[in-house]
């Protein structure tokens, strides 16, 4: 035992939002150097898609190098049940995904855009670590959620954020209406975000079943030089030029 | 009006949060260049205290330069009522101190710590620059309450802020219980915070009241070199060492 070295840290390393776009942000546009280096430093890491992770690094290591060369890290993918289904169920044991850490390396933690187990996998991982008694570190950087509430102008001292909607049409307007009556009586801002191909119909959605007083605000594209957040009654929607919904957007339903 | 400047931005600036803290986190530690580079740039700010906003854009100057002295900057506050009480209820109309953006001239909107207006004051000022059609731009940085929910390892694609609980003991044992039943009804994460000076109240009622197998997370310090993250269910916690609880926490309620 004298040769064991204390236990690693699991870093939640965010990473940029254009993830599938046509332009690249400039990593450090996004991202303080301290989650850079760090990143740079690590050799486990823990992924929802080591394809995307290795060209997140390739990017790292031209501003930071890489403490190691890219072919000798060690990236590990999360089970895809877990990223599919979601991974907070708390049926999935993560940890055996952490051993280096409890052999004294530390792992980073990232999904392909944004902050990990935010809107996105990793939340077991997280879950296991504690577990573990591991130390938890969440690093700076770009959070799409919280971005598009702070540029909603909405309330953002009570929020929540409630993931996707229903595909069926009668129960996404069910719904709708059921967060516009948590906006308009408690006063709690509601985030949702959908698939893209199924924008236009939830936006004809909530154009057509919500109040007229009620605001809607979009975002999409934020951190990219074609960012569009843009905030607005219903009633005022319904009169104005339709917002691109081409994209990966957040909504906000708030009074 | 051949003369006429486009509109400028309003952009939220997010700070870093070793606010009223011992030690300072270095800017560019916690902050993208990206958006270091706009705040040196602004000749405009909006905060909740100009003071302390004075003492962040002399960090900013140490790193880029301050495109005009401190001294001749406009730096305006909002007003106290509004900080105090949460200005998201719509009565303060903040469209007149974004005149200058209307001008031509980009503003920069600022709390203490963290994103303005999420959690902090602010909303009202977003709410005003959609209301005149002024184009709206969060920058990244530091956000506790995400970058808490992120290591809590808690349900992160379902979850909810609700701010301050209530100060009396027997309606703040209600709430906890009602933030429970969310958690563990719902799947939705409850996030919420408290002044340091009540967290052990809070922390004892919330050991005393809620469910041995409810998990409970806490956060504080983060981004500092003593950030404190852990999550461990309340029948756990009833047996483990107290965390600290004399500064500001993000507490999160889960299953």
């Amino acid at each position: 035992m004298s040769n064991a070295r204390a236990p690693g840290t699991l870093y939640l390393v965010p990473t940029p939002l254009d993830f599938g776009c046509d332009t690249a942000t400039a990593l450090t546009e996004v991202l303080p150097d301290a989650t850079l280096r760090v990143a740079a430093g690590l050799s486990h890491w823990i992924t929802e898609n080591a394809k995307s992770t290795r060209a997140f690094l390739k990017r790292v290591d031209a501003i930071h190098a890489l403490s190691q060369p890219l072919q000798a890290l060690h990236i590990t993918e999360l089970p895809r049940a877990v990223h599919k289904k979601g991974d907070h169920q708390g049926e999935f044991d993560a940890r055996p995904l952490l051993q280096a850490a409890l052999e004294g390396d530390d792992i980073g933690l990232v999904s392909e855009a944004g902050m990990p187990a935010v809107a996105d996998p990793g939340s077991s991982v997280v879950r296991a670590a504690h577990a573990l008694g591991l130390r938890v570190q969440p690093l700076v950087g770009p959070v799409s959620l919280l971005l598009a509430l702070a540029a909603s102008g909405l309330n953002g001292q009570n929020f929540a954020f409630v993931g996707y909607l229903p595909q069926d049409a009668h129960a996404r307007l069910q719904r709708l209406r059921e967060l516009e009556g948590l906006a308009q009586r408690g006063g709690q801002t509601q985030l949702f975000i959908e698939t893209p191909y199924r924008n236009a119909a939830l936006w004809s959605a909530l154009l057509q079943g919500l109040q007229a007083r009620t605001r809607v605000a979009l975002a999409s594209g934020l951190t990219l030089p074609d960012a569009h957040v843009r905030c607005l009654s219903v009633g005022e929607w319904r009169q104005a030029e339709p917002p691109p919904l081409d994209r990966p957007t957040v909504f906000s339903i708030g009074v």
